[in-house]
């Protein structure tokens, strides 16, 4: 194996995900995963699934100086964390590539919609945003990688070709839905079974933390201020993102088949992205790093309609970090990662 | 027993529905079900859940001779069926509560939406609209009632009192999710559990017929044209349904408090739908004959947001329509309807 | 209303099940309802679903002193918790239903069982067992019950007829499968979703506690000591027990048409079993106070086969106190409690 | 790729799932794929998932002669149509592995459980059973092979070491449970999400047809006659098998330590079977070509539980494909496999 890396918060679901595609990854080897709250325990007694490719590795507690030499480290922590965590290892460390918000966001950005100080600004701009179809140079650029969030990654890729074509107004009305495991393996009760099952509602109304990453990211690639009106829903499935949104037409002549076709010329050398004529569901995703999406122009009420899914595991978290940590490398971008969802 | 109740196409799951709630109203007694493609079966066969009230009872082949004399029709049959069976049962029934979509859209409508002619229009007049709510008065000035379609329900309760109010413009995106039995109990490969299962997915982009439905009764409640755009998603829960409505503000000054006071007024006098300052989850209305519904005004990006939860095989199908039943005769409208959810 | 109420450990599931069914009982009205855990919260908030019977009501402390003089407690509290509270509350209330295991079994059995001395040995045997078709003569002749586990409810009914008339030998092995809820409201990592969902499997190997309350009461229905290895599962349901019990005939002659006879005769009494023909899915129960079960005898092998369905929360929890109330109070057992599943 | 690959059937679940596994296989190819009753439908309409490596392909009418000169056929037919199809082709391919039940089981084995002559007796020695753990010898003397069904995968190799090293008594019973695509993706009402979700059922009583394969797959093991009571349940998740399985001792000085020894010896050579002390739920396999087993002793009971979970369509029928084949050709067995399972 070419590359040495640590998983940090190995324990989590986006941990595990990662233990899991890297366990196929030809050239990244894991030699390290740590998880504070579960330090000592055998990745196989949480995840009996990893057995056959971990069966010794045990969580380790975090230690930053056992990072240190690594060629690759991918940390899972909730957001605040990376702050205490990275700056001290960015020098030591061949590539961070970091699952928090802390360095998604710039840290005013940050401050302002996690309510809370940044603590580490001098070192956000050695991180590059990790949409990798969007941000290819900033990657090529950087060192490190502060990966995206789950939602942010269907909405925008979903609107990127509409805002980048100036095709709508700088306005978006992301409607989406989530699996559960987007909370994470933390305990809360809207997380429990009996309350997510044969269920669906709204939360975070107006105020979703993901808002700001949609806006960042959709202003950059439209090239003036876009405004999202994002609400999350929490449906019974275990993974998957699916986002429909909603956008009026800055421009006449709109048609479906038009906008497909700028969908599968904007997204022609993203193998991550699949373009779609008809809605896939989130299923087809399940599992695999990748993005399906589809675009309609309703003429009646003159709206456009982008929709994506995409599993929020993989293209939206681990998969996602290893795509970026592919091309950190010099990597082909999909290097150990499967493009396949597992249907039914 | 006050009213003998036949239940046509009663083999299917607002038919089976009907059967339940109505095994436990005081007043109204099954005496007939029919169901063509299970003619001769037991109710208890198809559903052993209604065996304690049903252990006798036999789906009959259909036929209107037998249905003639009754106090109460409940027809549950695929659209187009109700104009060949009810024009000729109207004058020979007490009341007919028909769920097709045949009569609950004026014919040339009707025509327009579903791509036939309409064969029956000249009796379409002896139809109330039966969405109780917003239709009492036309419910006392007729025998007969069209009970509406399930995702109409929820987005028009969500959004009638931003429209009538005139709070909002006359614009409205409507995007919904539905559990898997508001497709029925016909064999659809999209119904299979394998393929609905750990899925979302979005369908009927920008055509769905129940789209007439909601711009006739909003433009009613408003006064003047509404345009909706409307986009169904199917998730993996078999009841439910959760609407989330969008819309621009027609005047000012508004906020979420002035609005959910604005929906407990409009409301206070509907036992059937509960206002509610959070977002209910569909699992609130489980089993039950009620909305819930609450409302947002998000300053920053000057949109309204309304959102309403019921139970599409309830609130949305078999409870509304004893709902207007219960009018039809002279009964309180909530005589034999549960109103609490079974939650968890 | 007849009867004062009062419900503790109200904020668990089965004390919001009981809040849900007691709200449809024309002779009990709940007037307190405690969780010390949520006390001070609105019922409404942790169960938007029972807003409309319950607008005003509040969790409650726990506090004896408020439920003396109440007509009947039910007492829905983690093991343990029941021998400190109600042993001072029996002479003053007017009848105590508890669900807890601390009077379900005798105190040697408990304790042997529960690993934990009994506390209140000298109150045992205040309290019947409250499986009320095996039990009637017991609750006939005590004033305060002990309601059974959910588990046990399914495989004691389903095994009753069979050493009830020796048919069988003394051994019984008792593979079941659970819902979720069956685990409580309680944060536990293997209760949530995404730990549950698309996933079977088996737990409490060979020492799950409920075996116990099996072999006391097959022993006694028996009349001779009868042995059970009982095999929980977890599935992914919110609802739903379903028990397949096994043991090898004692008998000649067997068949399963006369062995579907002698349940049939065996039940002919109870209201609440439903004995079948074809085995009912747990579905065929939701949110009602039945057991389904059927019977079959294997000539091939030698082996009879019995099957029983319930949904937990209610005749596996809730429903069964209420049934057990009802002939405390000297009501019909089933006042107040459906009998019909809700299906789909 | 060395080999060239059809796939018949391909439409169905086992053979969607053969073409997302072959996808990733460094030595084979797909190179057709037939489905009478989809024939003409691009693969990817079906299943959008498979796109990313699909993109082109589509499903052909079988026809034999296109069938002819490739090197592996895998197989998934309804039982019956391998009969007629592959007598005629095995001497021109270079080797068939069929899913079908026709050549699982002697002809005369199989026309007694199957209900039908079996028309191509002449051919069924030159199939192999193709359960590799326990058939290695034989699929190493044969060129074609017949897979095993998916129960009797999970029970087979629950049982073996218990039968083979004569601990337990000749006598079985096999109480299991199964996800919704072991159904299949033909339309059954009980296949259904609204029927099968939220619901466990019990099906098959006392005759399911799988019973067969494991009397002679564990009569083989045993060196004696055994005798398998086999309960099928249907669980609400689309894959999954859990085998709980019980047997009486036919030795002394059984414990559990002991069995989980002997079982980890018996499988010490076997890559895709994975001994657990704990027992692993069913979403440990998921999208896994593996099995799951752990086994107990209870000495209050004097009895042997012998539990394992797998992936029915993976291990329990496109994997198991795979491994065969990869034997047949020459290959590792895991050759192109994942082994861990997609968790959460």
């Amino acid at each position: 194996m070419a590359y040495r890396a640590g998983v940090v918060g190995g324990s989590g679901y986006a941990g595990a995900e990662l233990l899991r595609l890297l366990a196929g990854h030809p050239e990244i080897e894991v030699v390290q995963v740590t998880a504070d709250s579960n330090a000592g325990a055998a990745v196989g007694d949480l995840y009996p699934s990893l057995l056959p490719a971990y069966e010794r590795l045990q969580f380790s507690p975090l230690d930053a100086a056992d990072l240190a030499g690594l060629d690759l480290v991918f940390a899972t922590m909730p957001h605040g964390a990376s702050q205490a965590l990275l700056p001290g290892l960015l020098d030591h460390v061949g590539h961070a590539i970091d699952l928090g918000a802390d360095f998604r966001l710039p840290p005013d950005v940050y401050s302002r919609w996690y309510g809370e100080p940044h603590t580490a600004p001098e070192v956000a701009d050695r991180f590059a945003y990790g949409l990798v179809e969007l941000y290819r140079d900033e990657i090529a650029s950087h060192t490190h990688v502060a990966s995206p969030g789950c939602y942010p990654t269907a909405v925008n890729l979903a609107c990127a070709p509409l805002l980048a074509l100036e095709l709508v107004e700088p306005r978006v009305i992301a409607d989406a839905v989530s699996g559960v495991s987007g909370a994470g393996r933390g305990l809360k009760t809207t997380s429990l079974f009996s309350e997510a099952n044969e269920n669906v509602s709204a939360y975070g109304l107006l105020t979703h933390r993901h808002t700001a990453e949609m806006e960042l990211v959709l202003t950059k690639v439209a090239g003036q201020p876009v405004q999202v009106l994002f609400t999350p829903h929490l449906v019974p499935t275990t993974r998957g993102i699916l986002a429909t949104c909603y956008a009026r037409p800055a421009t006449t002549g709109l048609s479906t088949a038009r906008l497909l076709e700028h969908y599968r010329e904007f997204y022609e050398n993203d193998p991550c992205v699949v373009v779609v004529d008809e809605p896939s569901g989130t299923k087809a995703t399940y599992g695999a790093n990748v993005v399906h999406v589809t675009v309609r122009f309703d003429a009646r009420t003159e709206t456009v309609v982008a929709i994506a899914a995409e599993d929020n595991l993989v293209k939206g978290a681990a998969g996602q970090m290893i795509q970026a940590a592919n091309l950190l490398v010099g990597l082909p971008e999909t290097t150990g990662l499967p493009l396949l969802g597992i249907q039914p």
